[in-house]
């Protein structure tokens, strides 16, 4: 009988929970799940046979390592930074680990230890990292066994809003992380572009744009994200002319977006103490020059270069030009944008999401070149089983159930780069609606 | 007899040191100068009598602690992150302490043990920080003294080149750190005008101008620079509605640039490896998007708006058109920009540097309201003898001067803002030759 621990019952654990909890009554297993709030794990779990609920608080060591004794494989579903610490756990007690995120220095630095104790330890197998992962290879490997040469591989991933629920002007309501959507893109982003090597600054990143589009649901904003280079020894890419990853907003979005990055809004780096009967208009004169024959908005349009409706109606949209007050004077300019967008971007609980990735592939082979298109979209249910939780949560869930089936045979650190793993998950995936179409187009 | 100890002999301790040598011959005193490199040091103190040169390795503890023993003032030279250390060893020992640097948060942690063991420290005694405190204060007091109510200020600094050295389109060189040069500005710039807090972030920093007359010099860019707001307390102006400090550049640089910000070539943030026969043509393309149908020239022109032909002239001048190898290829974008100019930036022997720096009040008084523009200017004799060597050094050299010969009765943690400080300093500074030149007008 195997134990599954889950650490963190957060709000993209739904269907991980829900597709392990089923499992246990039709496998040899238990499931706990741990979460600072008892009641809501319980909930979660819904008496269902062989799923125990408990309460823990993660700093408190010894509960924690109790707990992980039990286990025989750990999923952490806890904020990112808290991972190496179970992980260091799972080493120190022989215990398998997964989970969706980035695989860290700190997790890269136990490799050899993970691979001495014959442990399976799996990060980045949720959606992005995760399913870009897997179906991205799949198509690579293919290629490459055919002997076809991928010379342009680009990647795009969004979670965003189904069009039916797409009932304001940016088209845009929080789905995930706040926090990480408005500090999202910082620093440089870099990629390669027919063997050009290109480096985007924060304020240049929301101009540097493709539009990417989705066969019946039209255009979508794609901008470079993070450090796509990296990508090319991961993806077994070394000597491509064009890599890029990056992420999609609905069209428009990201023009509206970077006036807000322009004015300087999206600044985590030092803390405002203002006035506590600040007005939106006045947080938004805050980042434009004194001029006092100017109103608010004629300072805005002369600081931002083609400032078109869209645009405009989304700013205003915001309240940017009302005199509401503030909901937080005090933070970061981020933390201060994201008190206003959170009251603007809440989801209704009717509201459906939406997830789109696409890889555009280019391949040169012997009758000629030829464009993949391959595309993603999963729509959610509500605001509560969305499609961020689905395939977030789906690819982990069934990565464990295969390993436990012993259907996955891999010791050692590894992401979901390998046949071994991709072919499996992708086949269940399937089994539950989430698949790629693919287009095939010769040039 | 006191004992005067300099530590770190660099470029901008000409004036400190010749003045403070000169005094050892006609008081009692006796100067050690300590460096890494002893025969630097000795050429600087020419032999004079009184006067000693050491070699010192800084991180070297017990030496550097020996060293501080011996003295009764020790002047730190070093670069500003080692202050706290040689302050510390000043406090175990009960010497006091001197610096041109900025105020830093462990020396202000030490200010009740300062008090306690009766030592005078004196930081921000140069000139930005240093002579701007002390010819601010001494209007501000003076203005305060006759019941006038300041409404407004604003002060610039630049260290500059002699229009007679202005040779390049940029009208620059560098007289100073080309490190801190590169990365002027980063960070969210504050300040607050007619009431208004403003912020803002370093892409917009040098679009943020106002032109700065000096009488017979011309114009000069001024953009605001760090915290204005925080200098509201420290000058005793709480209720003030325009305070602003900022940094002054030949009137044009900055609109060129801003082109090097737009492009994200002043990022710091990340590592660079460029292959090793990279051209500056080609590092300037790679902060561009891609386009086969545009040569390099055309891309800039699209990303930057209003790209006019001084600002063309500046970038051109630096060969970024050109196919010149980079002197550097691997580091941040800042590190290979900084390589770049420093081959291009570098003085003449015969270069004549200048500061410039502005203080703009406007005043409310009975009579009306006034503008006092108080201003100065020193040239240097060539690239040694710098006026940014003279206006650091001398300030420094002229507090310690008067406080050994009893003439600063302070004890504690200071900076030159009591009129205990900044009257005899300021006297002595026109005795060579640095001086505010003021002018009132009426509105």
């Amino acid at each position: 009988m195997h134990t599954i621990l889950i650490l963190g019952g957060g709000k993209s654990t739904l269907f991980l929970i829900d597709f392990l909890a089923e499992s246990c009554q039709t496998k040899k297993r238990k499931l706990i799940l741990a979460d600072i709030h008892l009641a809501s794990a319980q909930a979660k779990l819904k008496n269902r046979a062989n799923t125990q609920a408990r309460q823990l608080d993660i700093e408190d060591v010894e509960s924690r390592q109790l707990l992980i004794k039990e286990a025989d494989v750990v999923i952490s579903m806890l904020p990112a930074f808290m991972h190496p610490l179970v992980a260091r756990d799972c080493l120190d007690f022989g215990k398998h680990f997964f989970s969706a995120s980035y695989e860290s220095v700190q997790m890269q630095e136990m490799k050899s230890e993970i691979e001495a104790k014959d442990l399976f330890f799996l990060n980045e197998c949720g959606l992005d990292p995760g399913i870009d992962h897997m179906s991205a290879m799949q198509i690579i490997d293919f290629m490459k066994s055919k002997n076809q040469e991928i010379i342009s591989f680009k990647s795009y991933c969004g979670g965003l809003l189904a069009p039916e629920s797409e009932d304001n002007p940016w088209k845009y309501k929080f789905t995930w992380n706040p926090r990480n959507v408005v500090l999202a893109g910082q620093g440089t982003s870099r990629y390669i572009e027919k063997d050009d090597l290109k480096f985007v600054p924060y304020h240049q990143l929301f101009k540097r744009l493709e539009t990417i589009q989705f066969p019946g649901l039209g255009d979508f904003d794609g901008y470079p994200n993070r450090d796509s280079l990296s990508y090319r020894t991961v993806y077994g890419l070394e000597n491509i002319s064009t890599m890029l990853r990056g992420t999609l907003r609905r069209a428009g979005f990201c023009k509206a977006w970077n006036v807000l990055v322009q004015l300087g809004m999206c600044d985590d780096g030092f803390q405002m103490n203002l006035p506590e009967n600040t007005t939106l208009r006045q947080f938004l004169n805050s980042f434009l020059p004194y001029d006092p024959r100017l109103s608010v908005e004629e300072k805005l349009g002369n600081l931002i270069p083609d400032f078109d409706f869209p645009t405009w109606e989304k700013i205003q949209w915001l309240g940017f030009f009302g005199n509401d007050l503030l909901p937080k004077t005090t933070g970061s300019p981020a933390a201060i944008l994201q008190a206003i967008l959170e009251k603007n971007w809440k989801l209704y609980p009717e509201d459906k999401d939406m997830i789109v990735m696409q890889h555009l592939f280019e391949i040169k082979s012997t009758e000629g070149n030829k464009e993949i298109r391959s595309s993603l979209v999963c729509f959610g249910e509500d605001s509560t089983c969305t499609a961020m939780a689905k395939t977030v949560g789906l690819p982990l869930a069934i990565a464990v159930d295969l390993f436990l089936d012993g259907k996955i045979n891999l010791k050692g650190l590894h992401i979901p780069v390998l046949p071994e793993i991709y072919n499996p998950v992708l086949a269940a995936l399937k089994n539950h609606g989430i698949s790629f179409r693919e287009e095939v187009r010769i040039v």
